[in-house]
């Protein structure tokens, strides 16, 4: 109060904010983590338990290259923080959870509170007992169409890779060719018996930019000619160039009419987009590698990308999900969650539930989960006919098999999964 | 298909999309309008019932100045857009029924889109047992902390008033004076009783924007000298003066430290905003008229208010507000949903829903609201110690008394409700 | 090679660079992470050993609201596939490690790489027989004058406390006072008996952005009429209040002639320093909070603070730190680093190593180091007159008693040193 | 002091700063100016002398158009202002060296700074024992990989020139090509027998813009079809024509995929890239003539340029060019530092320490070292393989034979070295 001012009648607030018991009558019991790898891949699913018996949720928290400090930040740090919590105040939690440790907006971090926020979505969705795309606003079309990856050693290689596909439904075609000489990103991990083949070691890979932005126009040249304008191409850089070739590549696709280009660039070399745009007209999706709103929401608000394809649980799960797809609503950006290998099948359905709700959907990435992957987790989307479709059960609509999980435990590796260590014919260190 | 390419595999989609066949099994079986006036103010109120006998939903599609076009709007045009529709839907059908008119963006439409999406998110909250808020993410406060409105003929007079509410428990004050010789918005309607006295009739008023800017800041100096610095303080230019008085209005402001300032401009206006920044550093809340995103979009992307205080029938609903509030949120800008005597009931119960569900809400309007209303409207969102509370019931918590409501018809009035006709000294039309 | 094109006569690269063995003839034994708290506060440390028998570096990984998350990602990830590589690459290390994880640029991965790198510029100083400052160019001036924190419930304990603090011959004074009934960061923690007493636990606290910013105008008013012209003030806003009131703070504390304002904004907020630069000329210094480039480069390249103040673990150590440094000295920018009672001796010995090579330097943060820190880590920087002084040793001149440490282990604490949980009066979550 | 204020207890600072007294024990006793033209080039080279017996430095300060100015400002200026000061504290010497003239950052004092700073890193490595690159954050590539200098009379002698070229072992091949009836830069110095054929010399040589600009594309057309798309190539326009002109060809050289473009304008022109780049996807690598920061910062800071190519002694050395590399890294932008004869072997050893210590090198220019200047220089950095080895001598790991060198005086010239006159058809003066 200023010095000699009059008596204020501020009336004092209400008693404070309730710390940490449960309104609804329903609290979290316990957070618990499951790490499996049924295809190989490691996986991290969290598993929130209630006070309600035989009431809990799922969540994705799948960083496939540190999946165990994904696992200690979850258990030392949220489990304590967040036990006796009414299972309803998923915002709040998102929010308390996100400042609660000071330092924040990192992959490790983010991936924890995904999974604890993914669950949370999974109960509401069962005390509701409605699909958690119900909560979300309801389904804006009958299922997510998705893209697959066809690759190949020669174009002809990939061209009938693209036509086994296309046998089967698939109208949406992500391809990448390999370059003689050089490993090259999304080549070697040929699907066709539908087990993911980790392509994923710690051999130091030789690559060269140069020769990686001569031939991938050739690549689509032969299949735009050989299989005619109809079905829609897409290809990944994965940020493997530097910015000056991006733009290249980009403006040379354009002939191509790509259904989109990915990750043009690495995320520090964001300030590129706008030279981008001004050489090419070829559609551009963006953004499996950030975590940070100062990635992205920059992009977003300049219309510099047409497809934002956040990892969810790269960016802390269902609840910044879906405020981003609503920002990107507003400036006409659709959505492309990220959906390689790396996303548990639990993940999957939460893009699902995204995907079906969200009027600005674009499409949906998909890597095809082998039957390992849907034993553990029974209820794991299914695609057909190009798209994949909700089971239509509450929730996520997906469970997690604890004890066949355990058979499949974290595979053998000098360093526990690393992403491989490209470099350049120098021996300088290529992002990424 | 390129002349003499080989023959595509493109595979056919899916069968279309379903026509209006419900897929949950709760389908749109009616939407009504109920006009009733409890206290004088012309509210618009929509009833959308399904084919679960029992199972209706309210929203509020209030015009108070345009009231039978919406209801026309809605009989005439979504009633038959949406019969026969799953109510699950919400986002389907807010975007169908958006361009379902090709033109769009207006109030009237707006209003009435709105009055069916609250319907359809209270019917969803009544399916899933719980309240809107809790599908909208939970709740981040216990209570939505409230301004109200203080007025007077003298800055004495208003202090007075202030001093009541105070008593009353209210910490935030929109504090308006009378400007002698002209009429002033907001000062008319003194509500000791809680009745709200109709201020708007259809003669003409005088107007000078000069005596008013150089009398508000006589107010905001007696009444921070009176009340002390801890009350928080707002005013309402209510974009009645040309955008440079508004700017230096704000400027002189500065010292009294206002919680906001609402409404500078007129929404033609919008581009002053940048200008305003320059000079003051007194909070702003915009955005009462607005009713098309080319208003509202740019002043948040660049960061120009403080506050988004759009009114949520006059947007389209909770539909697009909860994407609105998203917005706001990853620029900083919190809410304010306008909240005054032509909302309904109804519409004061979604406001509520969005402010206890938001991180980034900020205050909510309120006009008392009268016994009658209450009547009408069981489960009438109550307010106490300056906060407003959910009543914790499932939907939007209200129901409407519809034999009540019909006793308290639109009153007589020579043009319907039209706003009132300012004009200034010399005659000419004054906004708004 | 395109088809039919002539024969290249591309001569082939030389053979694959070097995996993982070393050249200098000196390489990383063993990555070890030890953990202890002397003062109460869980520091990380990390202990690189090389095949030198008796040569190892020493690096801080403090995150202290996360610490096992940090250890894990070194002991699981870093270690292994460091094991092996020449101690003398660090920027080799840096970047191979960056992008190792694939997602990266978040405090855990951040905290993790920082104490490697520390450690190895320590190994490298060793090797040279040279203080760290000497590789990184050499002393720009004696000593690193430091800021220290002054704090009290009412402006005249804060001028006591600061009046004590000039008589030890601090020059540089950052201020804090309490706000009457809430919770205010910096005043709990008075550091009169230079053992930081922990301010940090899982209360919940009450905060009044409202009641914050009309306090601390009045704190400064007082300050600076009894202190006279000369002291230098500090004040950090601790990204506690909306973007707007920040904003009118810095401009109503320029009469006051600070030496800087610190974190007026939350991260997420940057997009309003722009108008921040309209209304004050207060020097600004950001940035503690920073993990990620995205935050910080667009900031100094627009010339909107004054002072980079990041938490150099908290960005990955000291190689992305000196580059830093060298980014804004072309923009005029100086150097602020974090100096919290959360750095470890060791990042206090990297802080001051940089501090003194630094043309562009401006001010070190310093937290009083008590006697218990100083015995566990023998060689911690003194500091005398108001400034840091080097010892002048090898390598960053700091050793570790591990021993000592074992006998101080995490304190007991229910939610491991999350960050205390503070909400507005009506329950929101505060940042931060 | 405020009047009537109370006496503030501020603490004086401590003693000033040494003046010139070394810490370290090791101070400069000497500066000494070596002229020497081995090839014919006049070369200036600076030996620092330091108090402890044979421990000396060397610095590249080679400005061969300005010669006699540079030493006359070494001896005149830097020497005594110097001598006596601690070699270790290269980064305060540059700084108080920079500011000692008032004004500054000109080509002439910018060449005397890079002699004594090269040296001191020189001397600091000596004393660390290690090489120059280790103390900048060790190696992050094998070698340097370098592009050398094609050219002829019509495009079939340049494409013979290169197939010379990439049968050594050169991936990189800078091509240029005569244009008839006109002087053509970097045509006339066929190099060979190795030793680099002086081409500068007082003549006025002409010049037309338009048929050089018509010309190169005929050399691209031909050097890409003819020698395949894998080497890389590319091409300076060593600003030579109008700008819009330069735009122009950037453009029309696009479908030969230049490795980059060098130098499209005179410094002067700067203002015309954002132009370019709207224009072309080349690369662009720019700098050789830039000496102020005002130059080259902007670029960076806006992604204007892919690579930066400054003449490190004409910005003043491996201090400024260090921070420079890290500034470009920030951004996205390579090094391409200058690598002419007009480089002695001093300074090619300074630009390998950069080029494999930075994470952002891109390519090093390098002409043909001759043997004399190998005998004069030994530890000469060594190409093969198409790249620049380090010695792995500790500082630059290069010495001067004084006595050989002496027997290489500056050649007779009626200008001194003056940089050829070339005039347009008109005989108005052609830059540069």
């Amino acid at each position: 109060m200023i010095e000699g001012g009059p008596e204020p009648a501020i009336p004092p607030a209400w008693e404070p904010y309730r710390q940490g018991d449960s309104i609804s009558g329903v609290a979290i019991r316990d957070v618990r983590v499951i790490l499996t790898a049924p295809e190989g891949i490691r996986l991290v699913v969290v598993k929130v338990e209630t006070t309600e018996p035989g009431l809990y949720g799922l969540g994705c928290a799948t960083f496939t290259q540190r999946p165990l400090a994904v696992k200690t930040a979850i258990e030392e740090y949220l489990r304590p923080f967040l036990i006796g919590r009414d299972v309803h105040d998923i915002e709040d939690i998102w929010q308390a959870s996100f400042v609660s440790s000071y330092w924040r907006s990192g992959p490790v971090l983010n991936n924890a509170m995904s999974g604890v926020d993914m669950a949370l979505w999974d109960i509401k969705g069962k005390i509701a007992n409605l699909p958690v795309y119900q909560l979300l606003g309801g389904k804006t079309r009958e299922a997510a169409e998705v893209y697959v990856h066809a690759s190949g050693p020669e174009p002809a290689a990939v061209e009938e890779h693209c036509r086994e596909l296309m046998v089967e439904g698939f109208r949406y075609l992500r391809c990448q060719v390999a370059v003689a000489g050089y490993s090259t990103y999304g080549v070697s991990g040929r699907t066709k018996d539908r087990h993911y083949r980790v392509s994923i070691d710690t051999r130091q890979e030789r690559w060269s930019p140069e020769a990686y932005v001569r031939r991938v126009p050739e690549l689509f040249e032969h299949l735009r000619s050989a299989l005619g304008p109809e079905v829609e191409l897409l290809h990944d850089i994965h940020e493997r160039v530097p910015p000056i070739h991006a733009i290249r590549l980009a403006s040379e696709l354009d002939p191509y009419r790509l259904f989109f280009l990915e990750d043009p660039f690495a995320p520090e070399d964001n300030g590129y987009f706008r030279q981008l745009r001004q050489h090419s007209v070829t559609p551009i999706a963006m953004g499996e590698l950030y975590v940070n709103q100062a990635e992205y929401v920059p992009l977003i608000q300049q219309r510099l990308i047409d497809f934002i394809r956040v990892h969810i649980s790269d960016i802390g799960g269902i609840t910044p999900a879906r405020k981003l797809a609503a920002l990107c609503e507003w400036f006409g950006v659709r959505t492309a969650w990220h959906g390689p290998g790396d996303v548990s099948p639990v993940g999957h359905a939460a893009n699902l539930a995204l995907d079906l709700s969200s009027s600005n959907f674009g499409i949906q990435e998909y890597s095809f989960i082998g039957e390992r992957s849907r034993e553990v987790f029974p209820g794991t989307p299914e695609v057909r006919d190009g798209a994949m479709w909700s089971n239509e059960q509450s929730g996520l609509g997906i469970d997690l098999d604890e004890a066949l999980a355990a058979r499949y435990p974290y595979p053998e590796h000098p360093v526990n999964g690393a992403w491989p260590e490209v470099r350049r014919v120098d021996g300088g260190v290529q992002k990424p």
